[in-house]
């Protein structure tokens, strides 16, 4: 199977799994069932899923254990658009094509859509009787899950993000900075789905976790680089949006060609750490390469 | 020891341990930390962890076992209280005496401070080693807390009560937003400090939780109550706030004297429940009946 079949395969196996794990939109309160939906299941690249397949594709895991992470982590992704396009924050009013969240339903139904979301994702991982794996596990997931998106992973990159708005940061404190806002929850993606195969290896662990970190970093970088080059109409949000709120960016601390040497420089990396793996672990290959050369 | 003492040390003990879960303010990002650690250790009336530590004494676990579900309960209520507060909520300026997150922080970071508490509270659960129960019994617990917060519990009912404003609601659809606003997380702080309990017979965890929502339900109709007669200065918040946005209270619908009444039901109901329960039940009969006379 080729890549684009490949990706569209775990795109669709995603999308139905958020359709059982996301509560019907007649079950009551309607307004914000439909508003957790519109946002979870939408025409997003599913980055997040997408790694979780892959990683467990690797290490030879049926995907009847990968959904209930997949949609674990994109529901999180999910609740963390919403707030991050609210007024307060970045105020986007395009998300994805669509109107954001705060746009369609309001800000408060906003606010609760995504707060109801990271309940749901911590739900998903305790009550998912597909995922056969022991209670430690699931709790392991659960550990590595509530850290990534807390105040030491995403919320904390948030913040860190906002505090930097209109200050000149270095390349270190941008690293910091996208290492905890898009890093973690990319790296959980990997950990959770690694954690579900009872055997594996620490080295093996090591290097997968070595990747996620690669690709996480490789893929903001890309995103800084799509808001400079984008087009509105592909990228699915505001081009330039960045640049406006004058937030700190790797092309504009790197130069446009920087910032693209330094993406090509993790995507090599993030191809050497898998290097003990075989050709299972081909997809999280490609995944790598689409990260830095995709163009939304 | 009296009531009044008694409750002095529970309140005493969860403050010191929310002390330990939520990160330093010295820790990165410091700003974030800061307004975590403004909403979750305040002048509260920690009913929640109250109740947590009411019903490990009625089954005589260790206070140890508790500590952790208190922060996780207690954490959790914070976020909430944040979210509510914000402008496109309720827009309260006054939270306990003090000026909510949103004024005090700003209205993003309050956002971001109410997320990672969210995360916090199931890292805790998660992570409590002085929390002596097997990994199924501590899925049961995120199982709990997840279901009594998400879009079915606490954000379902802060959605339905968003629905309510300006329409007239009946008794039945007053009762069925606090059950889902208030009732779920106070339900939780029941439930899961019973699990922690290994040997709990099956009847005694269905008084406890018939107890629970008998006190859930009285504790939002006192504060419906406290709306109207209230005093600003010791509730520690707007009086007549819900008056004024136009919300369906129990007064409106039933009459000052009416809700009063049906407070004391609760609470005979919720004494009736406990019926089996010995002299060790007593703090958890003593919450009650301050639940429905407190002055703030």
């Amino acid at each position: 199977m080729d890549f684009k079949s490949q990706v569209n395969e775990y795109q669709n196996r995603v999308k139905t799994a958020l359709d059982h794990w996301l509560p019907k939109t007649c079950m009551h309160p309607q307004k914000l069932h439909e508003a957790m939906r519109y946002s979870a299941i939408s025409n997003g690249k599913f980055i997040r899923p997408l790694l979780v397949y892959a990683t467990g594709d690797a290490l030879s895991l049926a995907r009847e254990q990968l959904d209930g992470i997949a949609c674990s982590v994109e529901t999180i992704h999910a609740y963390s658009l919403i707030h991050d396009d609210l007024p307060a924050m970045d105020d986007d009013d395009l998300r994805r094509g669509k109107p954001t969240s705060h746009i369609q339903y309001g800000e408060a139904m906003a606010i609760l859509a995504g707060d109801a979301l990271q309940a749901l994702a911590f739900y998903i991982i305790a009550h998912d009787t597909k995922l056969d794996v022991d209670s430690d596990t699931r709790l392991k997931m659960i550990n590595t899950l509530s850290l990534s998106c807390g105040s030491r992973g995403m919320a904390g990159g948030q913040a860190i993000d906002l505090l930097s708005i209109g200050k000149s940061l270095d390349i270190a404190q941008l690293e910091d900075m996208h290492i905890h806002k898009t890093g973690a929850l990319i790296r959980a993606s990997v950990i959770m789905s690694a954690c579900a195969s009872t055997n594996i290896p620490e080295s093996t662990l090591e290097h997968l976790d070595h990747y996620s970190k690669c690709v996480g970093l490789a893929f903001q970088i890309r995103d800084d680089i799509l808001d400079v080059e984008g087009d509105t109409e592909v990228i699915g949000k505001q081009q330039g949006a960045d640049f406006a709120l004058n937030k700190p960016t790797y092309p504009a601390l790197l130069g446009l060609d920087g910032a693209k040497q330094r993406a090509q420089e993790l995507h090599e990396e993030a191809m050497d750490s898998l290097s003990s793996l075989n050709h299972q672990a081909d997809m999280l290959r490609q995944i790598s390469e689409y990260i830095v050369k995709r163009i939304r």
